[in-house]
């Protein structure tokens, strides 16, 4: 029997979409292993073929998870309105879905299939094509370099006449010295930059602004960033920078006016929630506004505001415009209202056509990854899978496959391309740190450095746009803000991983599979093993590993022939040892 | 066992939304009689309380289908900012979900749960609180009336100067027919009319514009509209205009100019996929354009363009201003850009509040249900799953509860509210006659009419707001355009029925528990039985009704009181005879 309570289509979705004008992707999950067949029905929405004279297209089992199997197939026509549904087979059903009724029958006309209503050429499902081919460098600025291989460590505080504010650093990393470091990160293969944040703020992590217009004077000058800019673009790299629109410093001009002047403001209408009288709160007192979480110091801004919102779209398109920025990470941006961020949308593309927006949004972003607003989001559940698996070991392969996968298919395909994968970042513990944690591994001193490499090694050949955080290539560790955002460790490094990561991005880049082509799960075992392709029409790679800290036995899915790159690998048995690892080229 | 393969929750959908600032509405799905007990855990996503220590609402099951139970929350409390889980129990299994995992044991931390990012009071799930209360009257004018309770049925054909195009008409209808009428549709309860086209145009139905800023000559003035509006208003009723904004008419002034003028013409760009030369095609030949279906009279227009999109901004903004016109009807908008609509809602809001937009989308219309383009949809699905159940008795109560449920489940509560629920339109066969074909009927000519009435009173009784086309309430039949878009049968009706449209608006009218109660459903079984109630907290109403044409047995849920209206009800048995009804107040 057809399992009914596990099929799922949603029309306008992860489950139908377009990838091009004439071309859709449909998918359709069923219950593991029911199917025996499964064909998509699709036709014009507008003439009047019948329903039993639609073209077919035998769907593909793309992916299983622990309960789901699921099905795709691609439609390449002349159609621009499609309408369809789905054949089901399993040992002794056979069915129809369509427009979430699964029946033995026919529907009594085309407008009771599923529609997908016009294949708009606006509205087609994919990102920048550099995003997807992008491997990002993300420098926390006050913790990276004043100099040459170098950062002085110390705390740099200056008076800003204009706020009447002193800015606080803390280890004294300007923009100079990500300049006279980008051979470093060229050298590594890296082709895109990420900031935090740059502008003028008080606190050393400068997500409390102060001014939108202007380079943090600790940081160095507009110019300064001007010729960062400007020598990124020369290496052939892009640049992206980080944007904080959901609230202000309380320093901020306006709020600073509020303050002052009381319902005479002009920017009373600024702020969200606020309530007068409105004065700067001691700690532990309640403010008369909402903040950003129970930071007093950020008010949260009214971002619905027309006023507020032309403010910031001139910051969008100043910093795309004047400074030649390649694109804008976002913070907070699940708090911020949908409209705000279509505006930035569309000034942001209008300002420069291929520029990208990454939202800083950790949970799933379905929601906010519809056409628009972003083009992406950082992956957090990347680096909770990768945690659970590589670092803890507390679940195994199948359940690794289970989640992985379903992160994969919770977007549009192309959409899944240009996510910010990642382990680190500058709000969380180093991932290194938590390799250390494994109980399994005491006594064998390597293991940490191994989990961490095959972590990478996953983050490199995976689906989206890898984001590594500084100092990740020099085993920099930590769980304490101070930690993992610790200086960079130009002298004396814990680890020096760079020609692991040289070697990985290498390959990636040398492949273009890995940017462009699917991804299809191989072998996978209850314990450590896991085995994917990704695969374009002319090439293919497939990546062989093994997560657990003990031998495991033979893969399948191997092609026969000699890895490209191996730890631990026993070619005649087409087995890994303890973190043992193989990548071949296949095609 | 919980079988996981049933459970679904999506954040920020119909299974999470904001009725108000600081109150959520919570859904989650489960096998149907799976569960013993659900529990929803919530809590502020930015404070530092203990997962297993947040706040907690045992959910409720509001409804179930076939496969699967519907359990909800209504969270109130002094958040903006939520996270939350769910606690499921069956007969030996107790499992958390969160986050799309379901696993034993709690997350990591607060971060893997779901989340409610912020409410934001921009972006609460609501609708106008008229359109709920509204009950709606649609008026194709060329068929309605050119005089008090008539219609010539002569078409007066009219040669526009300004176009150089004939206008036609078929049966003469005008505003003035529609104002001199106005007291026979308030006679019968409506408050609300809905007019097809009434712009200049060259057929009879006027979905092929010529020119957007004039009431069609054929139908009279805009003076005459303007009068006809104010009417409206004097009896504290709304009225609702008919956009077409996916095509004109090819003798439209932009299409004409590009046929003339052909690349040089300054709007080459006004329409999709047009390709030069361009002309008017012959029947049958191939146009070198997009065009509405296969209409290469209507070519349709590329409402991504800028200056295409100013124009239409200014007629949407230039019939709710100058003629206080209370909301539109939007055709074919699931093929138009959704950045169309976005500017659309916009305009409309921004230049009348309570506006409301409506559009013409006959499948599941959650994408265009978000907040952000429309207040509601033409809710064909409606019609079908009563044609169904009411006119074929193709469906039994069991299966159209199954249906009906879903429909309801399907977006926000509040959204549901406002759906346009429809048993006819302009572009359907009228129900009477599909109640013509059930064959069960045979020898009893009264049957048909007992369907009809079941329906609508469904209808008029259900959550969303009732739309009622011309002529319903006389008799009015008919498969073929010709026929179901027939003369108003002001004299002579085949079956007049005004008295019970009278009575079901009334009620509907005076129990709000209709426009702003939720529906609860008490009863059903594999034949005609169907009982539900509809409930605020002050009142409640129960409705039972028998859609077959054979006596039910004994219904449960019943109130011990006599009903207000009913049709062969045995009040000793709790029974109903063939297409039996009764209807309880029951608080």
């Amino acid at each position: 029997m057809i399992n009914r309570q596990a099929i799922l289509h949603r029309p306008l979705s992860q489950y139908a979409y377009s990838t091009a004008e004439y071309c859709l992707t449909i998918r359709l999950r069923a219950a593991k292993n029911n199917l025996c067949s499964c064909v998509l029905h699709y036709g014009n929405r507008v003439d009047l073929t019948p329903l039993d004279k639609f073209c077919t297209l035998k769907m593909e089992k793309i992916a299983s998870d622990d309960y789901f199997d699921y099905y795709e197939a691609n439609i390449s026509s002349d159609l621009d309105r499609v309408c369809y549904y789905f054949e089901m087979q399993d040992a002794d059903e056979h069915l129809y879905l369509y427009a979430d009724t699964i029946a033995a029958d026919f529907p009594e006309d085309r407008t009771e299939v599923y529609q997908f209503p016009f294949i708009r050429r606006e509205e087609i499902s994919d990102v920048p094509r550099w995003l997807k081919e992008a491997v990002v460098y993300n420098i926390f600025p006050d913790s990276f370099a004043d100099s040459k291989r170098g950062i002085s460590c110390i705390a740099k505080d200056y008076f800003d006449e204009k706020t009447g504010q002193t800015l606080h650093t803390r280890l004294g990393g300007t923009i100079r010295g990500i300049i006279e470091n980008l051979d470093y990160i060229e050298d590594l293969g890296f082709n895109c930059l990420y900031l935090n944040p740059i502008f003028t703020a008080a606190e050393y992590h400068r997500y409390d602004l102060l001014d939108y217009y202007h380079v943090c004077p600790n940081l160095g000058t507009d110019d300064d960033f001007r010729e960062l800019v400007s020598e990124v673009h020369n290496r052939g790299m892009h640049i992206i920078i980080d944007g904080v629109f959901n609230h202000s410093s309380w320093y901020f001009f306006a709020f600073d006016d509020v303050v002052k002047n009381g319902e005479n403001s002009q920017y009373k209408d600024w702020f969200y929630g606020l309530k007068f009288p409105v004065k700067r709160p001691e700690d532990g007192e309640r403010p008369s506004y909402t903040c950003f979480a129970y930071e007093r110091k950020m008010p949260k801004l009214n971002t619905s505001n027309p006023k507020v919102r032309d403010y910031f779209m001139d910051v969008c398109r100043y910093w795309l415009e004047d400074f030649d920025v390649d694109g804008w990470r976002l913070d907070v941006a699940n708090e911020v209202d949908k409209d705000f961020w279509r505006a930035f949308r569309s000034v942001a593309k209008k300002t420069k056509k291929d520029s990208v927006l990454i939202a800083e949004i950790w949970e799933n972003s379905e929601r906010w990854l519809q056409g628009d607003m972003f083009d992406s989001t950082m992956n957090y559940e990347f680096r909770k899978v990768c945690r659970d698996f590589f670092a803890f070991g507390k679940i195994n392969a199948r359940e690794f496959n289970s989640r992985f996968v379903d992160m994969l298919l919770r977007y549009p395909f192309p959409i899944v391309q240009g996510q910010l994968n990642l382990l680190d970042s500058h709000d969380v513990s180093r991932f290194r740190s938590l390799c250390a944690q494994n109980s399994a591994d005491s006594g064998d001193s390597s293991a940490v450095d191994k989990r961490f490499r095959l972590a990478e090694l996953c983050l490199l050949t995976s689906v989206g746009t890898p984001s590594v955080f500084y100092g990740d290539e020099l085993g920099v560790v930590g769980f304490e803000e101070c930690d993992y955002r610790a200086a960079m460790p130009w002298v004396n490094p814990v680890k020096d991983n760079r020609d692991w990561f040289r070697e990985l991005i290498n390959l990636r880049k040398s492949n273009d599979c890995f940017s462009h082509g699917n991804f299809r799960v191989l072998d996978y075992d209850e314990r450590g093993k896991f085995v994917f392709a990704r695969e374009t029409d002319s090439k293919r790679v497939v990546v062989a590993l093994n997560a657990f800290n003990e031998s495991n036995d033979s893969f399948s899915g191997l092609p026969d022939c000699k890895p490209i790159i191996s730890y631990n690998y026993d070619a005649q048995n087409y087995s890994l040892g303890a973190f043992g690892y193989a990548i071949f080229e296949a095609k």
